[in-house]
């Protein structure tokens, strides 16, 4: 079998990541796997959530949204229906998580990173490509904070990437795009450290239920993924 | 090791799940696990989503919330905040895509089954006691129908049940208390139907990343625990 | 004539006020009359509006919601309308209201006690049982402060009870439940101390207009009603 | 005693209705009761809530809101904060059932009249003087509809008109300016017909309870107030 | 061509300012032109916005609002649909500019003063109506501040008043009432010192674009209506 | 005099228009002038707003926002604050008045054409790009439909675009960068068509106000931009 767009099932599109895209934020990445473009921006505010007030500690935390017209279909805007997208909520809550394990908060000061990532045109992934590009803007803000003499060292301890796997047609694959993701069976996301160790696995059998064995043979997948855009994201950084 | 509360490892907290709880909804469950108490009422009304306008199938959806005081410090109301707690977005949308996904939309009919989960008292593991309760509580919708002569027969495939497992203390252990979740390393939520097959795994390494031998620990110890939940299920509904 | 339950005009319901029933909160009472079920949940926090802002004196609020399938049909969750209900405003400033008459501000100290009155049965008369069950835990929560050797002396200056009163076909009725309730002709309300003094009084005749004479029986009716509340009241609060 | 503007304790303050106050509403009037101003316009439409619909029979509701700078300080407006203010939705509801009280659904036909009572300067009273304006603009738009030959007859059975009553430095008093108001001990506003019935009656004694001899005692100012009011909007409506 | 009215082309309708309306504001107008209506309260408040924070300057903002009846037909509130009217947000923007030009910071000191303007008859140019009307309110509560010794001088560099002009039947026109400005082609808005210089231009050719020439007729009609405004501020502040 | 970024006083910042920046829109632009950067995305769906409906006639409306970041500071999200920025409703109703002035609703059909201009970098002029690029946006739209048959011919009257100029350091600029803008003293923004007309002029002085001589001077000016934007436009549309 061949894919849609004559993928191999375990190689991922092609993955661009552009650095300093926006010139205000400390941290600008546009990440395009395939047609899927997301703006990563990472903002520096020197205040803490209420839990963290007098800790010395920082924190992270992100945004998600799409552009009403980054889908086949316009989608109201989310201030039109006075309530955040539900899917929205969920996957910032994704990223979120996957940056924070990751942060040395007591590195970082009491400070505050923001990760907005902006989908302005989505074709599958949209998470995991938010995640992987998120990083980098993460870091770029970190290096800033560190450059200007903020900071004494880096307070990111790994590299962190995600990618989504799927069951379409009884087969496993490699980083779907919309067309495999609306008819797969099985979608996962997963987010792993260049250690190789697991900060998520999200996989939901809403169509059709999975095996162990299926699990196993998608986290090999996955664990392909990710150590692919590792290496890239270490090429961007490193440039 | 002995844990907080003197369970094996791979034990259970006490579980009862109570039938016809609450009296208008067509289906009502109260089910406790140890200390945590959710209220489970499914409500059958005839109109479906948009999306499933005209189609001659069915919905379920869920929404979950919580009392103010179900937790040892008041929350302030969604609506007084005027948004609706992300947490409790993330946890309704695991809990709809769960039932879900052992539905027979066609079976069903264009209806609308909502099950709403509230929680009057939690201690740790209320996501996965909604959708082992809501099951129940769906099934019992489903059943009255079916007496009622509006459907022609059960529009349910399969036995659903949720655990959460988690690593504390570099020890895998099942069905987590609140003292135990709350500095556990790894969480790990886990829906499997009674043919052994995985509806959702969702983990989460926030706090330190984990390995593909403790990801399989973990889903052995979520399939027991959802197999004893399921034959309580069982003999609930049987009664 | 004999009621449709086949009380007496002047009885109530079987009334059950079960202490301690969620175990977080600093008073917590579940309240049953009849089919009427509430959770009355009482939180003290350390805190005061701003109106109250150093002036050594404490608030008492109510909170008043209703499960969403408390009722035959299901009701939408105020948050997804973005508008608490216009109802539930209404009776939650009457249970506040009703509080506060006998709560001693200066004794309680710079706190807010917050009463959650949460229907999770409706079966008429919600708002009377809300006011006597988080009486209850209100003094609970007081008796809580005084042992923990936070305030000096019980800020309750009287016990304080509610009952409805209405006319259906004619007859002047006590406690009156749903079926009574939706084809009465007048409905009151009356919220009376321990001293036999009057609180509050609130009577309608939305449907047909009423006598002063008609006004005086249903006031009667109301004060024999609370005195029997307000006994169990005593007798539950020295168990 | 001489009351704070010199009033007897039985007298009501000047009171002024201006017919056709504002152009366009079917019924506009200005009501003054002393230095409180309210504006009740009556809007006729041709649509009836979900539960009116095809029926045959119409609907009244009501609005009830405060310029910011109608009283001594500036309030916010509700859109500011998102939130229709507590005291507004309870007084609206008031005056709803008030109004509707002496409708007749079916002579109105198939439609809605909502009264607009907006207070542009309050000193006391506002919701009573909403009631006595509201009617009046409520006639005034019924009589347009049988002059224009939408409807055959009167749907009004009676009049009605509503008066604040309360107990201040233990003296009965009628129709409470704010200076009074502000330190009453107890509260009570009757809605009472031309035939003397009662239509409701709200007393609060939050600072004081109170007694039914005292009750008895507001009940008789009250019914002499709203004699008079009653008058005078006879006079107007004749005019 | 005579007008609907029977004015010539370049006649205001007839202009009233009543001082002190409201008694509770700092200042207070009623502006009438024609049958428009906007009621202007000018409130004083001792904070300001976080940007003026201690920089021992003011601030000056304006509310604009319609009453659900001002209107030919019922506009729902704005709390109601949980959001600001956008027309009424763009207007509120315009008179707060235009009063803010005419404003020294620093005389008036750290406090703010907000302009409600609420419309209560709508027939045709109430935004301009609104500016003209609150800038009487906005110097009397100055002349407030200064009578109470909190300021020195007075904070008011210049008079400005607003009016409309338009095209209509390809006539320009001044001052168009609501009949002239729903057909018109071309809609313009002028705001402008008693040194005849311009603080506001804003013309709108939706239906039809307009030429150089055909702008410099409608700023001389603006300039000449303006003119006379003034003269009457002048005399009712003077007054 | 030379400008901060080295342009003469009536040159325009370098501007590019790039077709079909975003996949799925019916129309999509991205327009650069000079760092300034919208996507303008134009989106046809059959449907119309009420007072159209079945009119046989369409409509053309416009929604404005910001990315977060895309200035020098992070703005929060609308949707967290649970309102529309007030700039971007004064905005977006701008452009949708520019580009329906243009506009043959009987051509168009029964349709709405909405055209979402998302600024992800601001450096001034925003407004103004995003009313020639979605003029850009809405053509190619309009094509879309004349080639797939569903419209007869262009609903199209005219070409229409838009730029700022405003008064720096007493110097008349056109297209001013956002240093140049946050200390203009006049700020004006028109919308002329390629047959040199005026669609909409807006000028404030809010810092301090200006001559007819002046808006003179800026109105040249203005026309001067326009005339090159339109040149553009037709260059990239006839590409």
């Amino acid at each position: 079998m061949s894919r849609i767009d004559g993928r191999q099932k375990d190689e991922l599109r092609e993955v661009k990541i552009t650095k300093d895209f926006i010139k205000y934020p400390e941290g600008s990445v546009l990440i395009e796997m395939g047609e899927t473009k997301v703006i990563c921006n990472a903002s520096v505010e020197d205040r803490v959530p209420p839990f963290k007030k007098d800790s010395g500690e920082g924190w992270v935390t992100a945004e998600y949204s799409m552009l009403p017209r980054a889908t086949l279909d316009r989608n109201t805007r989310d201030i039109s229906r006075l309530k955040k997208n539900n899917r929205s909520v969920e996957i910032q809550r994704l990223i979120g998580r996957a940056l924070r394990s990751v942060v040395d908060y007591k590195a970082l000061g009491e400070r505050t990173i923001t990760l907005d990532c902006d989908v302005i045109q989505a074709d599958g992934g949209t998470r995991t490509a938010s995640i992987t590009g998120a990083f980098v803007a993460l870091v770029l803000a970190c290096k800033k904070l560190l450059n200007d003499g903020l900071i004494d060292k880096m307070p990111i301890s790994s590299y962190v990437a995600a990618i989504s796997v799927g069951i379409v047609d009884d087969e496993e694959l490699l980083d779907l795009c919309y067309a495999e993701d609306s008819h797969a069976k099985v979608d996962m996301n997963v987010v792993i450290t260049d250690k190789g160790e697991f900060i998520e696995v999200q996989g939901t059998g809403e169509e059709s239920p999975f095996t162990r064995e299926q699990l196993n043979k998608l986290l090999d997948l996955g664990e392909k993924g990710v150590e692919e855009l590792i290496k890239l994201q270490k090429e961007v950084l490193e440039d």
